[in-house]
């Protein structure tokens, strides 16, 4: 088995399975061939791709734009989620974390509109600002060094296999879009996600309050990997409830189990169906304590958490 | 100049504007390099990647599934767009080619409902059937030798520098998507344009009547490049007045001019204002005359033309 490039893996039954899937899809004649047409590989990003505890790294950019706006309009402070934000009110926010659809509309609507009327330019502008300055409040890390490494080598591996990756988020196509060249090594093209329409000003682009299509949870993630790639996913990789639709949809289901506290954090919530699912389905499942011989792609630095606590 | 892989392209201002924008985008440290990242080059296909006359391909499949709704349900003949259809009605279909937005409305939602439920093997498995009969009323040919030799080797030539190649159509995603990879070499990944959201039923995913974002028409194409890609177009080619917003948010414009009756066919109808803004911008127009050795990728063959009339 050429397993070279997964080299953060432990000998297991997630890599075994990887590595045989994987290895069959591209092997012509035999029952596990997978045409190259079809080689459609789709990552969830929080918390599958990447550290999500103790909040995903684009929460307080967007919690600091609404707070933002309503120190320029106090009026807003008496409405939600602008509310909520501002009291810092718990139940409020479990039900977001939960990605209650309520709670997620409230928010949505309230991040059309304040992001209404910005060029894709100064959107840009403003989260790559925000990343450079933001550090993880545990692990000191920069959001660069959050990354599962075991994940791209997993990237390196499919590509090697003539798989074309994608990310399908909830959480904001184009805050991704920032990144994504850098951090995964995937053109912006092939980051999916909720995002807004836009409208022409003058001949330039600019965000309209309304979403573009629907929002990629649940039922959204699979719909929107059809929209953008014309194919449901062959291989999809993910670590929680808004995630079970577009397991369910492919062929080999991978699931991310958040269960080493020393290394990265250990939890079950918005997990428990997914889990189920997966003991169900026969879905592969990734414990992180157990298959992965290296978590982050950066060491974690104490110096550097000291200084931003 | 390297310039072996336009051979159906005569030498002339065109043929050289294309190899002069190409190969200095790919040259590093010139005024005229485009990163890697940003080469993105995005084509129109009705009328730009191939005939569009007397009627786009896809015209008569739509015409035939409304047509097909009316013999199933009579009481729809006396609604539009079904009246229309009924009664060969010319202003509506002049309307219609000439893409006014009411025409297009009353089309894009009779389509809708026509296909709505439809699972995607269901739809692309009658678009197959279609295509596989249909035979052009001058040339005799399939779809498949519709297609504009010297724009393949367009394809060809871009790729061999770097750029990622999109086709962005009003004219629907899903039916372009069912050949895009043997007529073009393009993943379906890289095929944009108005396409309808979908629901899942019963974990099927099925078209809805709406559709999933705009019409890509008009500024609409530049939204969905953007949309996709997370980039305005670099590189664009259209032939008629919708596509003009696209080429205008693009670095090199290329338009396609249809004079040539013998080899193809002469016209200007929905050209007008490309063809003014193309000469107020300095766009590089492509004459099918005289640009083009050769036109169509098969020989128009009369066998098959008196045969199919």
């Amino acid at each position: 088995m050429d397993t070279g490039p997964l080299e953060s893996w432990n000998d297991g039954a997630a890599k075994r399975a990887i590595v045989e899937f994987v290895t069959s899809a591209a092997r012509e004649g035999t029952p596990g061939f997978v045409p190259p047409a079809d080689r459609i590989a789709v990552f969830d990003n929080d918390g599958t791709l990447w550290v999500e505890k103790p909040a995903p790294v684009q929460t307080a950019f967007v919690l600091g734009k609404l707070a933002a706006r309503v120190r320029a309009d106090p009026s807003l402070a008496g409405r939600e989620p602008y509310r909520a934000v501002v009291d810092g009110d718990e139940a409020f926010f479990r039900a977001l974390e939960a990605q209650d659809p309520g709670a997620v509309t409230l928010m949505v609507r309230a991040l059309g509109y304040a992001w209404e009327g910005t060029t894709p330019e100064e959107y840009e502008a403003e989260a790559a600002r925000y990343l450079a300055s933001w550090r993880h409040e545990r692990f000191g890390l920069p959001y660069t060094g959050l990354v599962y490494r075991p994940m791209l080598e997993l990237f390196d591996y499919l590509r090697a296999h003539g798989w074309r990756l994608f990310v399908c988020s909830g959480g904001g196509r184009d805050f991704m879009r920032v990144f994504c060249e850098e951090l995964w090594g995937l053109p912006r093209e092939n980051v999916i996600g909720s995002a807004p329409e836009f409208a022409y000003r003058d001949g330039v682009p600019v965000r309209r309050a309304e979403l573009h299509g629907p929002l990629a949870l649940g039922p959204g993630k699979p719909e929107y990997v059809l929209a953008r790639t014309g194919r449901l996913p062959c291989f999809a990789a993910g670590n929680d409830d808004v995630d079970v639709e577009m397991l369910q949809s492919a062929r080999f289901a991978l699931l991310v189990v958040h269960d080493d506290d020393v290394r990265e954090y250990a939890y079950t919530d918005n997990a428990e169906r997914a889990r189920a699912t997966a003991e169900r389905s026969g879905w592969t499942t990734v414990s992180v304590k157990n298959d992965w011989n290296t978590v982050l792609t950066e060491r974690p630095d104490q110096e550097v958490t000291r200084c931003h606590r």
